[in-house]
């Protein structure tokens, strides 16, 4: 089995490599490819991955490239976790929203939508490729925002499941807590990618006792401090939201919070430059403590699992999972064609949703919202021009007024002009 | 034919009895009987009417009660125009969100939460007691919010419409500035009871010339100037969007606006005070000037029209109205038993909605939000409780934030205890 | 010694009657009396009164009367702690500034203006016929805002000091944490009444070694929680500011905060009802515990120590206060006439300011500001207008923009008209 | 007469150059030297500067150059236009503060410490080359921020005079709406640099009859509109603000407005691209009329004006003009030390500022309050540091908060460093 990673020189590798030595009875990788065009970076990153699969005694060929085209020729599965206009972009995505006061994040809101337009039609070009040099290739997207990003994939016929690590951290999260294996855990997981409540968390299967109640009852000051929420909005809802849903539960607070302190960028440069030096230690052989509070966390899990269950390798098949998938009736109030959140069984012919409970009108008009936001985001992604930007600023419900969407979306062209070609 | 008024000593009356006199050959009223518990407003609202009839000749005849029953006895129709709680209580609606940095407004927000609340008890309670007095009487509810109160109307089997004078007013603004005749327009009106958009004009029929595109590109500073958008925003949309739209369009401006200047309460009290002197002078045997500032303009040919229709006198019948009814798939993004707001021909056994176009993400993502904040207002309108209160508060696009929908319940409760009787 | 209270039913007075028990051999009374126009507190209190000196075998002798004139009658001091409009008036000072995006709070922004607008005229009324009912007496005020009210008391001619319990408060808390006694430190306390800081916690005397930062770096996080600051504060500034100060460094999230919770209406008033219930008990005989979170502690011994000064009797005479005096110099960037609170030299003629350092730019620009503010809300408070009123806001610090200054006017003089003759 | 201009390369200059040249007989150049570092600009402006003295007949001669001390060398005066970090900063200052709810703007607030932290320490080591190539010169700072910088050169013991062209547009204005010369008007300008009021229009001199209230109850709504205020400021206050107040007067609604439009960078890069491209037309001799819309009209008749009168040419000598200088008790809440913008009479000894009356607390608070911010600021420029950098942010008016000076102070360094050596 041959699998491609496209952006695989992101420093985050590791974390999905150490995975990959670590669960190789579920996913037997004969050849794994990192794509990236930073040659520096692919170096020193490629060079570790190779070295924690020799300590691991793990079979698998590692190479690298920056030839996608070549990278990708006879792969099984494609996974996608590039950033297109890196970091500088992304940190450029967290401030410039702040000056017409509203939230400055690189999935919600109009970062968000910047990152959308920049990458959706590269990620689409890349798909293109694959399918050209892999036909049958299956296409993981763990690249930002992954909503979006997976419908754009779907509409144009790719074979495409999206993927986010929020839903696997929080089944390890409860299992640690109730000191239970994660595998015993399935989560009533609802709503759109970064928009989600745990509705239940069942024992067994996803029929199984809902042991959530007991959860807050007993947790939920940990489970809170964890998420940076109040334990006044688990006691509220009586679920536990995404920690994605600060920015809407609390956006005020969460502006001044970013406009009293220095954007990440410092940070995350000085954490980046830090693990490549480390990389760059022919000694290393192992992913290093730091790379924990990069994010990312159980990422690898998750792409395991489910790149097992799609090509049938070991235990992954026929499992229970959370993805991005086409809706096709399960939230009915959304399009057959939107692209939801959910637990899904993944076959080979792809992933399955699960019926989900009736969605409480506290949580389903959010959703609405943002999922109408999204197709217009898609749209102004695909097709481009200041007016569709407009559109999908006004559209999302952490904008909706006029001065603030026009202030937003003349920045939003002017910190994105060199990736937007019509712009 | 009988006709009765619920809330009939409202200083707003005049201008429907005005009405029921002009177009006394569309809706031929035996009787009218003006309901209200305010004996001395009933009193001089009741005499200005009779002298209004007299002048013009109609031959109905006009009694006043405070006794509902008596009142309601054997009426075609009974027409709801009450306001629980009077202008204190909607001044106070208008002030005490604007200390949590919220929109204070009687019928959007916070504050309209707070008025469904006062409201649907007392309406339910009025239409179980007019099903029993009349049991086929239509009941025509004027009553704001208007979505909210129908919806409960209707969940609770009885025959009632929503009616609210937004699109017939700007059918009537629409003609005037096309110098055409108001009933030759036809208005592709669609959304919720003050959540609408105009996306069409039609000429002769519903399925006529679109004359909205030329209605914009000639006179859209004079339609903004009257909405006090900003002409910008019909540039942008391309649609006609209700005033009320302006709350959430420029929701922090107007908050800013509110702010700066006292509440309405001393202008309105000021101005009801001038309207009943005024109705105090025997001489006085027409509708004054004055009470044209006081809104609610047209609201007596909406409710003609609307009865005619439904009783099966004159020319009304069926005719095509804007009305708040059951969605039934019109909008299929929102549940069948919601209520909307949007074109209906109207039969003798009631409304029945048109058509519409697929409605913009735009605007329909911000139409499910509300609808879903609807739905958990009238769960607390009907139930009770604090956190219901809150539940609904936070599910409202323009709160949706945890310490702006727990200070706004503490707010709400506090204002409004003795017309809550589970507060 | 005679002494009067007037105000003297307030749910405070026992905490001031039980320093006079302790501590009467430096201020041996031998007659004292309660003035206030509310009868019953009136009665309860005094009750409660005698029965705390019987208990602690005082032998002056207690009387209670509404009669200003004759209960002032030949008294050596009189304190002045009333409040005019009672707490319904100060509920409202703390709300409707919330509407403009503004701090709602008794004696800062714009809610002190208008406790100033109320209690000004009726403390010159006051201090008019005690003038002439006892020609020598000294006024000690203790109603806020305290600044404002003493210049208004000095302008007017009167011999009056103003008293505030934020000093001795400090000083009492530094003893605690030093383990050392409260009449050994001295504090460099300079500023506006709840307008301070301490810049030096001297040991021993006004010139003895400066302490503070030994506290500082020991102890600053139990100092900065009981002031509700952050502990940054305390590093970056080197001194411990009031806890008024929080309104000026952390506004906005204070009316963030204020915005999101009740007022503290129904709290305070069920604080009072439970304290008079107990104080109707004959058989309490001294302060019960829960008075200690009604606020104003260890105002007996401030104003027991100022008044043993004023009158020569005790330990206290000469003795160094902190007090709201005529500047005369003490700050040399504000008039002589200003008053400011800082350390004084108590003889029988009256306070003398202590010398001060010169103080820093970064307290004396927001000092000067709010002492021009305090000018321009003594002129309003004395002749009265909307235009007065309305400079003075715009004059305030925390107001300082146009629009909120009319938003805040308007209200202003809507929530208070009954008692600003004027207006 | 020797004159060098410092920053001689900005486009700017032939508005200069243009004054020079009409206003010969007031100031007779024998030669004018521009200095500036950017050798493409500096010959552009001084090939269009040659040909402007050329086509009016002046006689002088202009010269160019990089080198600073040969240009300043033997110069009676020498003036300062200088931009640290050109455009570019600029254009940084006017955003980031937009992060943390704060004003974006080039001189006040946070943006305008930033343009001094740059400033100061590049002016003062001109200042000090400018005393060794020509000890007795002139400099005359335009430089903004022209109080900071001014109070800097002034305590090094330069001979310096702070120039602003605010106070000479205002007396043109009203000279236009009264149909007089504008050398009959002398203002009652009181205040800082860009924090000023006129008290009064004097008609013939300092002590003329005061036209003032005339022009406001007559010409209002002119005087607002070109200031961007709303008349009622003017009515209010019945003086003319500063346009600069408008910034205090309503700080949120600029916030807002600057929030909902992209920043002014690439308006003012085309229009200085365009003026470029004009200026190396070698057939135009005159300044074009797009100058006019860059901003700092009449400076150079104001630059004139200052120069005769300091050195005793034509009929300048002696003359009253508006400068920054040194208080000495002129404002008695301030320092004598501190630097105002007052009227003062310019003989060759330097300016000595003429009595004003005494400023309303009104305003002198606000003056108070924003000299204790610049005092801090100087501190900031000359020692460094992110403490003082924090305090001086603390300290202005329109920030004031701890959270947003934490914020601001990290914005500022992060995108200063390159200009700040201790950063």
């Amino acid at each position: 089995m041959k699998l491609a990673v496209v952006g695989g020189g992101s420093t985050y590798t590791p974390e999905l490599i150490d995975g990959f030595a670590r669960l190789r009875d579920t996913l037997p990788i004969a050849e794994l490819v990192l794509v990236d065009p930073a040659a520096d970076r692919l170096e020193l990153v490629g060079g570790l991955a190779r070295r924690i699969f020799a300590r691991q005694g793990h079979p698998g060929r590692i190479t690298t490239t920056a030839d996608l085209d070549a990278g990708v020729d006879g792969a099984d599965a494609v996974l996608l976790q590039l950033r297109v206009g890196g970091q500088a972009a992304r940190l450029r995505d967290e401030t410039w929203p702040l000056e017409c006061g509203c939230l400055g994040q690189e999935t919600t809101g109009a970062g968000g939508l910047a990152k959308a337009l920049r990458t959706v039609p590269v990620v689409l070009d890349i798909a293109e490729r694959v399918r050209r040099a892999s036909p049958g290739a299956w296409i993981i997207d763990f690249t930002n925002p992954v909503g979006i990003v997976t419908r754009a994939l779907l509409d144009a016929g790719h074979k495409a499941v999206g993927l986010c690590n929020v839903a696997i951290g929080l089944q390890r999260k409860f299992a640690a807590i109730l000191g239970t294996e994660p595998a015993d855990l399935h989560l009533d997981h609802v709503g759109l990618n970064h928009l989600t409540w745990e509705l239940g968390v069942r024992k067994g299967g996803p029929d199984g006792e809902d042991l959530l109640p007991g959860l807050l009852a007993g947790h939920a000051d940990r489970i809170a401090a964890e998420l940076r929420l109040p334990r006044q909005v688990l006691d509220r809802l009586g679920t536990v939201p995404s920690y994605y849903l600060r920015y809407f539960y609390a956006h005020d607070e969460v502006v001044r919070e970013l406009g009293a302190k220095p954007s990440r960028a410092a940070e995350v440069a000085a954490m980046e430059q830090e693990l490549l030096a480390l990389y760059a230690d022919p000694a290393l052989d192992e992913k290093p403590a730091l790379l924990a509070s990069r994010g990312g966390a159980f990422y690898s899990e998750a792409a395991v699992d489910l790149a097992s269950a799609l090509l049938g390798t070991g235990a992954g098949r026929g499992s229970v999972q959370v993805l991005n998938v086409r809706n096709r009736g399960t939230l009915p109030f959304l399009p057959d064609d939107a692209v939801v959140e959910v637990q899904a069984r993944v076959g080979g012919s792809g992933p399955v949703p699960l019926p989900v409970p009736r969605l409480d009108p506290l949580y389903a008009g959010l959703v609405a919202h943002v999922a109408a936001y999204e197709e217009l985001a898609l749209e102004a992604a695909l097709r481009g021009g200041r007016d569709r930007v407009f559109r999908a600023l006004l559209a999302h419900p952490l904008i909706g007024q006029f001065d603030r969407a026009e202030g937003l979306a003349d920045r939003l062209l002017a910190h994105n002009r060199e990736y937007l070609p019509w712009a």
